[in-house]
């Protein structure tokens, strides 16, 4: 610490390019965790169901120090072993109702799968394919007749099944998939075929081996006319050999995953009875008419889909949980290892002792609590939405679920990449030996940006919902729909509202204080200060993606030309509404805690969440006003600030994780 | 195209929120590119030897697709046998004196090894300690009689060796390792111990298996005194079992590399002849003293070290051909990839068409190029250095040399990193699958950023340099003695030089037009502006830690605690360093050009390099004022001009890799 006369002489050495610097006098006391309180803060409404699975963990513990020399085959089976006990113990059925076995919690079961997620990653795929995808799609587009012929034998694990939705060509788009599904007047069957090879149904896991069953995906044709997608439940494999008219190809290796037995599959004139349409959303009544509740096709292929949103958010849920692996490994690592040169007096210290280390790993633990809240919402939305007994009562509220889940888990996927990947340099050549858990970490999570819908694809599916607002019906339009829609609307509210906003908070800007002097610093930490930047963000990017959709067609250019052009805008739009949303999530939770040495620490996080991602936007936040020089250097210098009040508490902020050692692995690395 | 009259409308349309918008009036010609052009462009003064590598490098393709399913043991064996064959055929051996069986060319034997790095990574690794490490520490370090005794064989493949100088703890600091060699005079041989668990040699390549002799880096003692680090040939194996005396472990399963054997070596006393010292530097005489030609101990360890930069070379231009793979499958992948909603009539278009694709994969491309001539222009210093008769003639150039090497090989193993990452995600779920390359590419480049010099240590070393400028002496300062000796500097002269070239620059800022107006473009594409942007982003940064460092002495803090605040501020002066090396490489071989279509080509890529990597930055530029918004706002669209320029000659820009279609593997996503 400087004596406060030099303070001046400081702020003046360390105003250009300081990427840290001394803490000012008056700097808040230190900040002290306490590990269980965060982890009550992290683990939520369902702590009880996560210690459950985290007590099961260490029964998994073998297999992810196996896996690495087990052949391909027998890892299979160990996994699929496991994802059938996870069945039958009911750890992994929580979501489906009681009546049908299982625990009748949506919320509770999504707690089950983050936990599950702390360990091996091959066992959470191959659970959630069986039981959230196969079992969910069986439980959400089926009735009555198929629960009970079906979920019994599948919730026990008895019944393996598996989700031929995806194929070859067109991945990202369900619906434009191409097998067929025609209905056979003349036996009152369904008969399933696929037309070539790009409508092959790809990566499917589970095809390769286990399953008996799959829900197809299928263009449905009845009485000559085609009704869009539907699913039906398809044998594919009789007495553990392909059905008849079904060809099964095995994926073969992966980059990671390689306890999941992902296929192919082909269908040459697969007949099946009438009665195995997943019949919720539409039938072929007893004289071959097709019937609907939903009579406008494309809201029906959005209701469909939207049943299936709870698989969007597991996925984002496991990659928040894989970034807790990784950054326990690595914040403990740092906590061990020595480094020469350092801050000690015996030219030895921590290598977290190091700014640039802590720069490296804090910030991303930050990122991962805000995730953690982000989550939580979600998976408190999913849960009043599919524990409602009228699933028909609010569109709106659906549609805004699925916006949800579709950012968060775009956000939290790549968030986990670049997270282990971090945390894998920062452990050095440590870091890169297979016992030390990244190798595997890296390899089954890098799928996660692409599976339950590719990051690009969901970012323009949020956008979509942003620019077309309010105006639920444009939401079901593709892509050149929503063009024509949005030049048409008064785009010129957009943008009005985008003013007003931007002259509310260039006020609260100024406010603090003047350009320069340093007490300007004082808003840095307010909540609403960040919340109003990144609000501001995103409703400017949005309005200008609209204005500029809305230019180029006024403009006479083609509207798939403009849309094209406009694509990288739209994603940064999604991403800063979602990254909003996730602000929001952290900062709702913190203020809802009473005043605590916890709520400190957590109040640390918001601001480093919330200042890391302000500073990554700085070049637009400086394009567009919303900083001076002086205040983004400001903001650069309160996060090393920051970084060194939570360093004393890294451990803490990482125990409250709470996984298990026992799967956590990387003794080497963390000395257990 | 939209008419001249609208010009204005567009210009307001899109200046606000663009990241991409219609071309100008008055755009350029379309690019027309030879990739027999381009290939000459890339492949410089060694296409000869790149094109012999590549007709040998089909022999691998069957080791690419089996190795996936071959046990480790296996695979390891296939890797060996490979690697020694590399040396038969002398392929692998052409930097070594032609009297003694090498190729006598160190520029070709580097361009042999880049190529090498189309194909089987493990391969390459396993090549790069047996020759280059091994072999390269014999013949830098060693003298005729070592040469003599072991180079033949060695350069054979019949005689392995590795390369013992990583610890377990200490990884990064070479000149603190604990393993000790005792002279003892009575029977004239060196004692090698590794005293205690901590020092034992670890991730050791070639160590697990295969190698009969280790050279061994441990602090020599002779007669009671300590001379610091030196190297000596140690057996470590005899007919196939651990020598007496030694201990080994393997390192087991890694995340990839998994050819490669690596290990851990404990020494027990193990006695070796006085005559296995590697005696070029410093000697053992037959009375028993010690006698070096350099006095200075530091010089000394710098010194030795400074012959061995060739390996860091070889690793950063592996990872530029790492990347060059990666992007020839996504980019072919997105040529053929027809995707849903596009700009073309019948609603499909190809994946490279969409803005979003073009700004993911083509600055990649663009990065790869300019890193190709940086790349190219270190192995023509290290050809240079290392071939004269000279080798202690210039120390400045061979320093010089060596934080080239280690800023080059730090931005393009990270670029490797996120280039694979990129192009996997870019290729959806097909980039998943093993067959298609990524998950050997993505796990055997992973730990580049960590071997042969973790890249956060190394841009320290390269920041010192530049701190210490001229004055040599500094260099072998350890970072506390740096602090100290910038202290004592006159800093001032730093911020003069910076100031004076801060107006200069401003001036010619103002040059190419008003702030407002869009005239200012023209100078956008200026490669004197693109330099002049980084040359003043580097000067500013490094002026600006020095400026830190002496402030905080100043002060009476402590000096550790100074350098560990700072240390952030020092990596990222370093990084740009880096960078503006790789601008100055590509802009200079690009205007070294005559006329031609070619050459526009290469100068959009330097454009478009230059452009993307001040946009990454634009924050800082805009907090130092180097950009205003409006101009900021301008390079983005300029950025998404030169995209769409470049987007009819992709497939012509990967073409000019011209990796073998037989390891280039991914058949599924590139058609062939």
């Amino acid at each position: 610490m400087s004596p406060p006369g030099q303070r001046q002489d400081h702020a003046e050495a360390t105003a250009d390019d300081a990427t840290g610097g001394p803490d000012l006098p008056g700097a808040p006391p230190p900040l002290v965790a306490g590990v269980e309180a965060l982890r009550a803060f992290l683990d939520g409404p369902h702590a009880d169901v996560r210690d459950d699975v985290r007590g099961y963990l260490p029964e998994q513990a073998g297999l992810l120090d196996e896996s690495r020399d087990l052949p391909r085959h027998e890892l299979r089976e160990r996994v699929r072993a496991l994802a059938s006990d996870l069945g039958a113990s009911g750890r992994a059925t929580r979501g489906f109702p009681q009546d049908l076995g299982g625990g009748g919690d949506v919320g509770a079961s999504v707690a089950a799968f983050e936990t599950l997620a702390f360990g091996d990653l091959s066992v959470l795929v191959k659970t959630g394919v069986q039981y959230g995808l196969f079992g969910g799609a069986v439980l959400q587009l089926g009735t009555h007749r198929h629960h009970e012929a079906l979920l019994p034998d599948v919730l026990a694990g008895r019944l393996l099944g598996c989700f031929a939705m995806t194929e070859t060509g067109h991945g990202s788009n369900v619906q434009a998939l191409r097998t067929v599904a025609v209905h056979d007047p003349a036996t009152d069957e369904l008969v399933v075929t696929t037309p070539d090879d790009d409508a092959r149904k790809d990566y499917i896991g589970g095809a390769a081996l286990h399953a008996e069953l799959a829900v197809v995906f299928a263009q449905l044709e009845v009485g000559g006319e085609r009704h869009g997608v539907h699913a039906l439940v398809v044998p594919i494999r009789v007495d553990g050999r392909p059905a008849p008219g079904v060809r099964i190809e095995d994926c073969g290796a992966k980059l990671g995953l390689e306890g999941v037995d992902n296929g192919r599959l082909w269908f040459d004139g697969v007949r099946v009875p009438r009665a195995n349409l997943l019949d919720r959303f539409a039938d072929i009544d007893d004289d071959g008419r097709y019937r609907s509740s939903i009579e406008n096709p494309d809201r029906r292929f959005f209701t469909m889909l939207g049943t299936l949103v709870q698989g969007r958010v597991s996925v984002g849920g496991a990659a928040v949980s894989a970034a807790k692996v990784a950054e326990t490994i690595a914040v403990r690592y740092a906590l061990r290892r020595r480094q020469f040169d350092g801050p000690t007096p015996d030219g030895e210290s921590l290598l977290l002792d190091h700014g640039m280390h802590q720069r490296r790993l804090l910030p991303l633990v930050a990122r991962t609590y805000a995730l953690s809240c982000a989550q939580q919402e979600a998976v408190r939305r999913l849960h009043e939405v599919f524990s409602t007994d009228t699933p028909e009562a609010d569109e709106r509220t659906r549609r805004d679920l699925e916006s949800r889940a579709a950012g968060t888990k775009a956000v939290a996927t790549w968030h986990a990449t670049r997270t282990i990947q971090e945390c894998r340099e920062a452990c050095g050549g440590a870091g890169y030996l297979a016992a030390n858990r990244f190798a595997a970490l890296k390899a089954d999570t890098d799928v996660f940006t692409t599976f339950e819908g590719d990051n690009h694809v969901l970012l323009q599916l949020v956008a979509k919902g942003l620019l077309t607002d309010q105006a639920t019906e444009f939401e079901h339009l593709d892509q050149l729909g929503m063009v024509r829609a949005v030049a048409e609307m008064a785009v010129e509210t957009l943008v009005e509202r985008t003013s007003a906003h931007q002259l509310l908070e260039r006020l609260r800007d100024v406010l603090p204080g003047g350009p320069d002097g340093w007490d300007q610093e004082a808003g840095l930490l307010d909540p609403d200060y960040h919340l109003a930047m990144l609000r501001f963000r995103e409703e400017h990017q949005v309005a200008g993606v609209g204005r500029r959709l809305k230019g180029g067609i006024d403009a006479g250019r083609p509207a798939a030309e403009v849309v094209a052009e406009v694509q990288d805008h739209v994603i940064t739009a999604a991403r800063s509404h979602a990254e909003r949303l996730v602000l929001e999530a952290f900062v709702e939770r913190v203020r809802a805690l009473p005043e605590s040495p916890t709520r400190d620490v957590l109040t640390a996080l918001s601001d480093l969440f919330a200042l890391t991602t302000i500073e990554a936007d700085r070049g637009w936040f400086l394009e567009h006003g919303r900083l001076s020089a002086p205040r983004s250097k400001a903001i650069t210098r309160e996060v090393g600030s920051i970084l060194r009040r939570l360093r004393p508490v890294a451990a803490e902020l990482v125990a409250a994780y709470a996984i298990p050692e026992a799967v956590l692995g990387a003794e080497q690395l963390t000395g257990t």
